[in-house]
């Protein structure tokens, strides 16, 4: 590890978005999708399933009589929509917002216990019984977006009440963890706790955080294990005791240094993954980055979708193997994107890497945003990239793939999951440390850059069009400006001040060190074409297909546009594509382009014939962006189509 | 339903078999399946899973003490070895296994209660409760096979005892199902004591045993629905309410003749169809057949695979919907296979068709004696057309794929079942009415044809080349010689004495009416080149693959002869395939051809890129048989490869 590559993400304080494309969806988040959630969780929503979470912070605070409802991690939901809450109120004035917020947040600290223990399924039924199922019962979980909430908050609004109750909440759990005798020598079941802490340790400075993180995560599959001496204590069942993955569910198997692969659950990986990167950050722990780097690689190269989306099977919301990406039984989890979102930021700032980037952008604008309808109050779980509507209800095996976006689940996590993600967006996009300012990502709005009062303002077509022009304020500066040549890239002009100049590409980066001067101007324009994509010959699924997309996003037939069977067509040989704005959805680019169709008008009634070849005729597809599927009814979606660059001369 | 054209198959009696294909899986059954049976039932395999069967026997017999153990349908276990030892006597004087059949069977009939009700499980666990699980229970079940293996037992050997204990069984089903008030207005759970029953009609001549089969098949399904009252009778839970199929998991949903398309578990659904179209053909029932040929169209037009293979889901063992047909999740029980072979020789004995001898034809030598290998002593209950052995390990929707064949199964209905078809297989061969003799199969042998003493001498290549030479014996004797020209053939010569004969081919058959006398012989030469096969626009699986068949004789790649990777292969456009004869198993035919496989060395690390198109390597391969896979370990196999035939001029 580099001392002089690490840097930080410029936080959404300094970096106010207002280009048409995430304006709108933060724009959104405000205006719709926090009262929504909010509503869900007051049970104010007719027909969605039931939240209660509110309802068991006021009987944990004494405030209401009755019993726990929801799942064990009930009270994450709270947390995550304060949370959102925090990053909202950073950008927009809204007296009203904050009450309810305020309100929710006395709440909170109410129901909290003197010891500072906070959850509200112990709370109400017993605390005798607490910290003795850290497997499965996610206090360790919620406290994580305890502590999440409470420091956007604090950031958000200035407010330390959530912050002191999350220090409080810390400590109690750092009193109960570690290494010392009479502690228990455990680690969450599910993973989020470890980065929570070293974003508390980053607003308090308190090192006990970090250490406890650190504890949390070097412990953590260490022989003999926890979970397997819990279970034997307690006599509980081990519910994975028939999968093949084990203790690697939890990504508990075996220390996080002989992890080689991702494995388990995706979410819980992603978010251990992301705690690791953030602790051997902060402790410039070498092996333990190498086991991030390894980690990475391992989802980006071989188990990640084209779409950003991770995690193939239901079974378990887990990893299953290397190159195995089925694209209709798929999990791909919306949380378990937005945490690859989270980890690859964190590798960011251990060393800038064009990878990690291409990681955030890949995401950002395909299987993450996918999990959200266009007006944001329908959401979807799980994000598939091939969908037949009469397969999810007749085959089993696709019952979990849903082909019409749902009011909210049981198990709510990705709903205010992905609304933290989008009403955090700016920080996803720009780090520094003291000499160097990097764009990795190109949204539209205002950067003070942390030079001084300089700032840059922002203007950008992404991710319809790869025109960015930067223009400096403020105050002379001089620092090093590191500009990302995007993956999906094949060419582009830069130009200083008007004139075109000559940078060199180093690991995809533009790197322009001078002083920056009030007026200073910088002209990027990507090429964006129409690119044709294939997968590794190792992913069987995909072999003989192609996936299109156009700068960062990927897209997909919809069966509104092409009609049914989806599964007949064949992308034709060289085909041009036309890319056109659209109205569609809140405004898009659309493409169009000639395909083969497999046609079964002259093939009659067998099943098989070995006296007939396939025929075809000719249409005109159109394709859009895959993250607005499922917006205008139920329907075939696909993203993968036949490869019809060997139909030369077959037509 | 015409009269004329009803026929009725051949008995085994009649047609002794003697080619090489056929006697030598026969003889497996008799000198190693019956033997390795005969010890799983009595518990001395070693390290498969336990029977307790016979050991169930004993405790209802009152010989011995203790629990009854295994499935609730483990009596049928013994029943179907008992049945495949009656076919097995006809053919082989084997005093030692008589000897040990007689003692089961004396061992059975001492079990059985006063009134005639036989099931170890109600004996042992109280006979209060019989007939209060009707849906589930399997009382019904293993009465069908009680009864078949009576009758195969008479037939095979001349003796009564069984048939007698059969009779009063079935009596005693007669008194207590039925439409009369006081009965149970009831119906097998598990079908397959429908077709029992016209068996043992046919045996005894008595109508009673016919009319409670078309009870059976009438109120099946309808309103109120049985399975439905017994639940709330007795408070059962309904095991299926979350699936989509609900109470057609057992074809009970809606009255058989409102069935329009294959539903619910695949073996129940084609035993009920067998039992269906055996009432309809003896009481003229052209309603019922009617529904019988619609069910059968929708399982071979939209729902079988291409080696026969039928259930695509495990969750139901179920079929799904029509054309879709996943390789690799696939159920395709061996039993379910086997029901479909019963249920087309039943349509074909109500009218002969090219299409259902043409299924026998392609699950007799393929999708069904898939599941036994080559030695007779391991087996697969499911049986895929794509595996991939890691998948089979983590990838929890296809765990039901063994890659290896099994020992024993603890459900253990496969084995016994493939035991008595393949003991049987000569009465799928041939039907036969008082005008006509039909050979739907090529099997070399004699065959007694009915009319006087005359026999066919029958001489045949099959499955391996299509030479047949049929020569008569014995008296002459007028009537119609029909013989079956195969779906799959391309072209064929037919001789008679010698000389080529012009005989109109009609509906996939060519008839000849003469007076046939000893030394008049037939020659048939039917084309057997490889076939390179597609499967209907409709398969989603199938678009853009082939499958290749010689005959009926369907192939596969195995990672054994073809290395890892199979996914990766393309067949080469226009491909010449070279067939020979091979020691490979006990002896096939096995296919080489030139393929294109992609390449992965100059792909890099990245899992998708828009900058190369893939790029493929000149190889050979290497086809087998598809029903002799997994014979030399454990690997990958696939039946569907990429249709290379797209790739002229991108080589």
């Amino acid at each position: 590890m580099e001392e002089k590559l690490l840097t930080e993400a410029v936080p959404i304080s300094d970096y106010r978005i207002d280009d048409s494309f995430w304006k709108q969806k933060i724009d959104m988040i405000h205006d719709t999708a926090i009262p929504y959630q909010w509503n869900v969780l007051n049970d104010r929503i007719k027909d969605a399933a039931p939240s209660h979470c509110i309802e068991n912070f006021r009987i944990a605070a004494g405030l209401s009589k009755g019993e726990f409802q929801g799942r064990v991690f009930q009270d994450s939901d709270a947390y995550k929509w304060l949370e959102t809450v925090g990053y909202i109120l950073k950008r927009y004035q809204d007296p009203e917002l904050m009450k309810t917020a305020d309100g929710l947040i006395d709440l909170i600290v109410s129901a909290q216990q003197p010891d500072g223990y906070l959850d509200t399924y112990y709370i109400i039924n017993g605390l005798d019984k607490r910290f003795t199922n850290v497997a499965n019962n996610h206090e360790l979980y919620c406290a994580g977006h305890m502590i999440e909430a409470a420091v956007a908050y604090y950031q958000g609004t200035g407010k330390r009440r959530l912050l002191d109750a999350a220090i409080r909440l810390a400590g109690c759990i750092d009193g109960r963890f570690g290494a010392e005798p009479g502690k228990l020598h455990a680690y969450p079941g599910h993973e989020i706790l470890e980065m929570a802490l070293v974003r508390l340790y980053h607003v308090t400075g308190e090192e006990r955080f970090l250490n406890l993180a650190e504890y949390f995560i070097n412990e953590r599959g260490r022989s003999p294990l926890y979970f397997e001496e819990e279970q034997r204590k307690y006599g509980y069942p081990f519910f994975w005791k028939d999968s093949y993955f084990q203790y690697q569910y939890y990504q508990a198997g075996k220390p996080v240094r002989e992890q080689l692969a991702a494995e388990g659950h995706a979410v819980r990986a992603v978010y251990l993954y992301s705690g690791m990167a953030a602790v051997a950050r902060e402790k410039r722990d070498a092996g333990l980055h190498q086991a991030c780097v390894r980690l990475m690689d391992d989802i980006v190269d071989r188990q990640m979708y084209i779409t950003g989306a991770i995690g193939q099977a239901e079974y378990g919301e887990s990893f299953t193997f290397d190159y195995d990406l089925p694209n209709d039984t798929i999990y791909g989890e919306t949380c378990a994107a937005i945490g690859l979102v989270f980890f690859a930021r964190r590798m960011l700032e251990i060393a800038p890497s064009r990878k990690y980037a291409d990681v955030i952008e890949r995401v950002i604008y395909n299987g993450s945003i996918s999990g959200m309808s266009a007006e944001g109050t329908r959401f979807f779980y799980v994000n598939p990239l091939e969908v037949d509507p009469e397969a999810c209800v007749k085959d089993e095996g696709k019952r979990h793939v849903k082909p019409e976006r749902q009011k909210w689940f049981s198990c709510a996590c990705c709903p205010p999951n992905l609304a933290r993600l989008i009403a955090s967006i700016s920080s996803y996009a720009s780090t520094r440390n003291d000499r160097q300012l990097f764009l990795h990502q190109y949204f539209g709005g205002t950067l003070r850059t942390g030079f001084g009062n300089s700032s840059l303002q922002i203007k950008s077509g992404f991710p319809w069009d790869g025109k960015v022009a930067v223009t400096v304020s403020g105050e002379t500066k001089s620092y090093e400006l590191v500009l990302r040549v995007p993956g999906w890239c094949t060419g582009y002009t830069l130009k200083i001040n008007g004139e075109e100049a000559d940078v060199p590409e180093r690991e995809g980066y533009l790197s322009i060190s001078r002083s920056w001067a009030e007026g200073d101007r910088i002209d990027l324009d990507f090429d964006m074409p129409v690119l044709v994509n294939y997968a590794h010959p190792s992913v069987r699924e995909d072999v003989g297909k192609i996936a299109v997309s156009r700068g960062p996003v990927v897209y997909c037939l919809e069966e509104a546009d092409n009609g049914k069977n989806l599964h007949r067509v064949f992308l034709n040989p060289g085909a041009e594509f036309a890319a056109r704005q659209d109205d569609l959805l809140g405004g898009c680019v659309t493409l169009e382009s000639d395909v083969s169709v497999l046609k079964d008008d002259g093939w009659g009634g067998s099943l098989y014939r070995a006296d007939a070849r396939p025929e075809f005729e000719a249409r005109r597809a159109k394709w859009i962006p895959y993250y607005l599927w499922a917006n205008r009814g139920v329907g075939e979606m696909l993203v993968w189509v036949h490869d019809g660059s060997f139909l030369k001369g077959n037509l």
